[in-house]
């Protein structure tokens, strides 16, 4: 780069519009160490405040996936489909959901990310099953899907680097809750990715970054319109968060609760959710009608050909695959499991997701720094949705924690997320539109 | 400080005001270096951009001063004035003014900084004079005042800290040119030294940072405002610099014309400014008539006595006096002195400034990184003002290279930073006018 790079920086701390080749120059010196933390940060404050338009946020995501390498995926023959969500609370789509896609016939190759924040982390979930390794090379990832229809991976380093480096310098810097610059780094990862389909879930309420419907709904839109740019289908659900999905917030608890799911034995919001997005699949890539794929994915459901891929992909990454089976016997098991049981009575009018995933992460459950370890066995189980009837002294599910003092202080938090009324409530919709074709 | 500091950043980033605590913790932090240069340049960002107010400014301004020592010179009886300008080109009124007020009763004890960017420094410029030293210990500092009035020297490391390393980092992420950032920035380097009296020169035109009259007067409100909230004496007088002020652009031709002007043999503008300072010191401090203060000022540059006070001064730092006799005999002197001749005839109706700084930096008068080696001995005499008839191969000047080719370059780039015209040009006020009291 010829040009000093403090005048791309003052070129957007002006607010105004930055050249296609002024930002590629710049996060591409940035990922080869030639621009330091110090301006890079400056620059990510100055876009934050400023904004990106539709063409800077191109950019900038063609920069980042050209900062490493790309992994095509082209000797897959069966559709691919790739999914990411913006992270929730009780929320294990993608271990139910990628299981369910590769027994439908589709493949999923997903790369995967680690909780930060009051969110689980699909490859924390993951290695709560003993033995399973989420580490997978890049030719491990395709022989796998080849084989097995889907597998979920760790990213690695040298795929996207430049967001790597840019998300670990947002989160240090107060800059991450900027739409483009989100949109930038969700969409790096899917477009450096061979797929098909890339299927979108944009949560809004409590439990999600973004808390307004209308956030989320402008990150959708976004998100599809930088797919659009580089010609990839993609198709984005605003869903809502205003509580947890499910009922599991931990990491073994979770994947208890995604093994039910797959059996078929989970007839919430959560598994109402991964047929949506199973339907949605079948539906673009396939031309199927909609509530025939609903059918067909609620079959798989049903039928064990769900579980018995998921069975597969959890023996072909290491994983014992009694899980299936019993996953009490084979999960990791918290010392201490205390009923939680509710301190009022009325009907549930709202809850502090947030704060649920929050009181799951002081057990043990998330990380407060990046590369935290993880208790596997710890979490909470929250049953009641918004609308529901609580009696007091109900119990509302269990705390699993490492000891007694810890299991109350949960229990305590949890209690304190909720707010009850004694009007009747309308559950908030599981979906609330979508986004791209 | 308890608080994350990230949001401290987000508070500004979102541009809501900060609290005096939240400014002086982060502040702080910064300098004890448990914050790093990221985190730093992501709240410099942010206060460019959304801005610091008065409050804000004020508590900055008194977090740097807090970070390091303070100088008060208590011991000195006399009346303590002094002098900061924003830097311009050809404008030694530092070397000139602080041995004229102390010639007439005042003291001046004043840190200075080295050029950076097209703007020459004082330090640079003294130390042209062989056996200058300009690392004094505030003890020497104070000594030298009481005994010979005057003393000019480096800033030290232990006095406000935080701006030493807040103005790298500025310079660093292209955060540089913010009115409160710039305003912390000058007046806590005067506020941690003790005086009676600050006087600060606001340059405003095209060899100045700020070419605007208007940010010229802004930052001089800033400054004042900042000396008014510490009850300190403060007078910003906004000047012009359309033009070089004097007629040396380089250390050693600068040192030359400031002995001229001392000497009472130089007449022009640069004269006319340090008079106007020094009649506003002595009016301040004093009460003094400032028409009668003009004439005694003008009275100690024609008697000798501010040259004596100069003589004092170098011999004091340890340069050599006979400066004051024979200039030319003890100053360095350039291989190559190149006449600069016009190329244009015509009424000259304006100057780029800065870009006669930076052909004298280019000969290597100036620094283009900080730490980079000055010559003393280059630069470029350049004579016409705005308003004066040219004509086509009129000597205007000389360039003092080191060879004949960086001679011609530097001409050619002064000769294409002038215009010329057919019609009577004004000339520009010297000083636009004063701020405080």
């Amino acid at each position: 780069m010829k040009r000093d790079p403090r005048d791309v920086v003052a070129t957007k701390r002006d607010g105004r519009k930055l050249l296609d080749e002024e930002l590629r120059g710049f996060v591409l010196a940035y990922a080869r160490g030639e621009i330091d933390d110090a301006l890079a940060a400056a620059f990510v404050m100055a876009a934050f405040i400023n904004g990106l338009d539709t063409d800077e946020t191109v950019a900038l995501t063609r920069a980042m996936v050209e900062s490493g390498e790309t992994l095509p995926l082209d000797g897959i023959s069966r559709p691919k489909v790739d999914k990411h969500s913006t992270g929730g609370v009780a929320d294990s789509v993608t271990l139910i959901f990628a299981p369910l896609a590769a027994s439908l016939g589709l493949v999923v190759a997903k790369l995967s990310g680690r909780g930060l924040g009051h969110t689980g982390g699909t490859l924390d979930k993951l290695e709560a099953i003993p033995g399973m390794r989420t580490d997978l090379s890049p030719e491990q990832l395709e022989r796998q899907v080849q084989e097995v229809g889907c597998a979920v991976a760790a990213q690695t380093k040298d795929l996207v680097p430049a967001d790597g480096a840019l998300y670990a310098l947002r989160d240090e810097t107060a800059t991450v809750p900027s739409i483009p610059l989100i949109a930038a780094s969700i969409m790096s990862k899917k477009l450096a990715l061979g797929s098909d389909l890339i299927l979108l879930d944009m949560k809004a309420g409590s439990g999600a970054q973004m808390k307004s419907l209308a956030d989320a709904n402008e990150l959708a839109s976004a998100c599809i319109a930088l797919a659009e740019g580089w010609g990839r289908r993609a198709r984005a659900a605003v869903t809502d968060m205003s509580q947890p999905l499910g009922t599991a917030v931990g990491n073994a608890l979770d994947v208890a609760e995604a093994v039910r799911a797959l059996r078929g034995e989970e007839k919430g919001r959560l598994t109402d959710l991964v047929v949506e997005f199973a339907a949605a699949a079948l539906a673009s890539l396939e031309g199927a009608d909609e509530d025939e794929a609903r059918g067909r994915a609620r079959g798989a459901l049903g039928d064990g050909s769900a579980l018995e891929s998921f069975r597969r992909m959890v023996e072909a990454q290491g994983g014992d695959p009694r899980v299936v089976d019993d996953p009490e016997a084979v999960l990791p098991r918290a010392p201490v499991i205390a009923p939680l049981a509710s301190s009022q009575e009325g009907i549930l009018a709202s809850v502090n997701a947030e704060e649920i995933g929050r009181a799951s992460v002081m057990l043990g459950a998330g990380r407060l720094r990046k590369g935290d370890p993880v208790d596997p066995a710890v979490g909470i189980v929250f049953r009641p949705k918004i609308g529901d009837r609580v009696e007091r002294g109900q119990p509302m599910g269990e705390v699993h924690a490492r000891d007694e003092s810890d299991a109350a202080e949960a229990a305590d938090r949890v209690r304190a997320a909720l707010t009850f009324g004694e009007t009747e409530v309308e559950p908030p919709p599981l979906l609330y539109g979508w986004h791209g074709a």
